[in-house]
């Protein structure tokens, strides 16, 4: 029996949490290649409760990569159409050792569920379903909805570029809503108007042919362990900006009226550090914690290795030394133009008696603005201000979501991102968790979103 | 029917070998508890070889780590009392995908044996206990002869200073002579003259109390990582020269005379880069390569690592980093001051925004000098040319020995190292091997240095 739709999540709580579980318990990694199976596992699921929302025209696409899972449920050509964008793909749960429950067995307790990709992007993902389920049961759907929910958002989009291009008739929307990204705060509304675009490369050095015993060659043969030292500390200058040349070009200070305002959030460093449990904070000199994390371009190495890791010692002059860079960029900076720079800065920087070999990041990303008077940013905002009876604040976003760059480009359609994630929640890292009272949140924003669309695209 | 030593060892040569090949297939890890097993499986095997031999007073002796097998065969207090050092653990295999053949399933091809610790220090252990059954065989052993063989040496020896002073009457002796070493070139006879010492320590940088995304928090607090970076690069300066404060003090330079005989040796860079497979020679200004092997003290980092290293790439600001570091001590330098110094230097060079962890390495040793006059040396030189009827050349060791410290300041003795290892056969890399040609010709010349010692020592 249909019931109005905030009612009908309300009493299907349970049920829809017990079904979100069995999502999350699924280790859809796309990184890795074991796990392909998985990964269409994950994409049934979504394509069954779809169906069984009674969606229409459901289907798993296939792409180069792993598939997307698509669908278009069309009410009327008078209504505008919205086009719900989410991943079903997670990060590799590493260090395993430090979670503090198997990171595929989600775990609710406390408040809160514990998994890994619960946060990002599992459970924002979810709630898209499960309010067009609501709306639909009660036959209430106002709006033409597509899907399109891709499983390669942790791996760069690899396939997304080609996929949006070969559909775009198919994908034809008015604009797209983004159940990836994430607010600020847990119990403050927030919602994005810019985020950071990205370009990645991985490098490696290489001194001897093989490991060499570091008592007999210490000291005749360059250790590719001290080269990668010093070139990946000449990549910061000692105010912390980043010394590749030309990375700064076209990028702009806030105006002094955005930084008064950036001054006026509820955020002190030192709560943040306590949250992170870091003894200082520490960046690019002449700018605060949050424009840092925000406004600001970044180089950040993610990973770096060589030599020796096990128990005891070993004394080895190693062969080779290995990092992977990822920077985060800023409107006015081109992908390609800095992953270019800074492959010429390494090969720049480094020391005789190693040679140097780099790998490209598969995909950049653009930062992406949100233009303020669209919209459907404007009901975001009214949304989250009458579920959570506060006025939302406008905030930056320090990671990036490379698709919507690539809907303006494509589809000529901005994105609203939507997500109930929490910037907290520890994406891509240990212990992810997701806020119990957020799924409750989530499904009556989503709701009341759809449901107010036409009258606010009109 | 007792043979003459030397023909006994030819005619015999393929048992050897095939007993020699059952000790190397040992997995004697001494660094890894779960091969404790195995460490007691390598003792037994000599235990065994020595007793079947007819060498008196065998046992395998407890230490508060792996035990050392000890033997004492009276002959004469008239004659010499030689005590026989080796050491029966092996460096783990790592990397072991860069092994042509398992690691531990020793293989016999074109003329050498490939396995881990076959050259390091199994084959040449081995050799000394074959030389002492075909002479006692013979009826011909004409010294009193002891074994202290340990399996803590690829560890650094922790148990051996407190057995060393417990037993101190017990392993009495007029010199040692040792199985552990290594000639530098295959054809060319060479007796090492000095060995480098070691100090050793890790040490971790910490920046947030758990892996972070890198998008949200990139740019707002430290990545250890790059401090980790920052603090390896300024270990050396530009000149190549290590910067902990007082490293130098104490170390004196060749004479012009010792210079000009590290020339005339039969050694080109471009022969050693050939070798290694490196680009370039590099180290420390003003000094050759050899002068840098062996008589310069060094400072190598031997692992570094921290972050995602696996397959695809992972967006993460790592809570830690980590870096084991060795450095190879002179004569004048005190391993405990250097380590001292390498610690409040670490401690100096630690950037804002991160914390520091030092572990220091449990042993440090002191470098080797052998008195030019040593009988025991001199005796080394004489039977090294008869055997291979080329000069023998006096050379510097780059790798450590710490033990022949220890019987100096413990026993009071002066340790000959004769071992039948060439130092170009990987060891503590992938691929170790030893050459079946130095199993012969380390067979000939043990016998021939145990048969001829009481002459050379009266």
């Amino acid at each position: 029996m249909p019931r109005a739709p905030l009612e009908w999540t309300r009493a299907n709580f349970d049920a829809l949490l017990e079904e979100l579980l069995g999502f999350v318990a699924i280790p859809s990694i796309s990184a890795q290649s074991a796990h392909r199976g998985d990964m269409l596992a994950a994409a049934q699921f979504i394509e069954r409760h779809l169906s069984d929302s009674g969606v229409h025209n459901v289907q798993i696409m296939p792409t180069a990569g792993h598939p997307v899972v698509f669908a278009s449920h069309h009410v009327s050509n008078d209504l505008p159409t919205v086009l719900v964008y989410g991943h079903y793909d997670v990060q590799p749960p590493d260090p395993v050792g430090e979670w503090l429950s198997p990171p595929f067995e989600p775990l609710v307790q406390d408040g809160i569920i514990r998994a890994r990709g619960v946060s990002d992007d599992k459970a924002p993902l979810f709630i898209a379903l499960a309010a067009t389920r609501a709306l639909l049961q009660a036959g209430e759907l106002p709006v033409n909805i597509k899907f399109l929910l891709e499983g390669e958002e942790e791996i760069g989009s690899p396939s997304l570029e080609g996929f949006l291009q070969d559909n775009a008739a198919l994908l034809a929307a008015d604009m797209v809503l983004s159940a990836d990204g994430g607010m600020w705060l847990p119990d403050v509304p927030t919602v994005v108007n810019q985020s950071r675009g990205m370009t990645s490369l991985e490098f490696t050095v290489r001194g001897a042919a093989s490991d060499l015993h570091s008592g007999r060659h210490g000291g005749g043969i360059a250790n590719p362990l001290h080269a990668i030292a010093q070139m990946v500390a000449a990549l910061h200058d000692q105010d912390g900006r980043v010394t590749v040349p030309g990375f700064y070009d076209g990028v702009t200070d806030l105006s002094a009226a955005e930084k008064e305002q950036l001054r006026r959030l509820p955020f002190t460093d030192e709560q943040y550090l306590r949250d992170v449990g870091a003894p200082a904070t520490f960046g690019e000199a002449g700018y605060s914690t949050l424009e840092r994390h925000w406004y600001r371009p970044t180089l950040e190495v993610n990973g770096m290795w060589g030599g020796y890791q096990g128990e005891g010692s070993k004394t080895v002059l190693p062969a080779a030394a290995h990092a992977k860079i990822s920077c985060r960029l800023v409107p006015g900076q081109d992908p390609a133009r800095i992953g270019a720079a800074l492959q010429q800065h390494l090969r720049d920087l480094t020391p005789a008696g190693v040679t140097l070999e780099i790998t490209p990041g598969k995909h950049g990303a653009i930062a992406y603005r949100i233009p303020p008077d669209h919209p459907g940013l404007q009901l975001a905002v009214t949304v989250l201000g009458d579920v959570f009876g506060i006025e939302p604040i406008l905030v930056g976003m320090g990671g990036t979501l490379p698709v919507s760059g690539q809907f303006q480009r494509i589809l000529g359609i901005d994105t609203i991102f939507f997500s109930f994630a929490v910037g907290d929640e520890n994406i891509h890292a240990p212990n992810e968790f997701f806020r119990l009272e957020r799924l409750r949140l989530g499904l009556h924003a989503w709701t009341e979103y759809l449901r107010r669309l036409p009258e606010a695209w009109t």
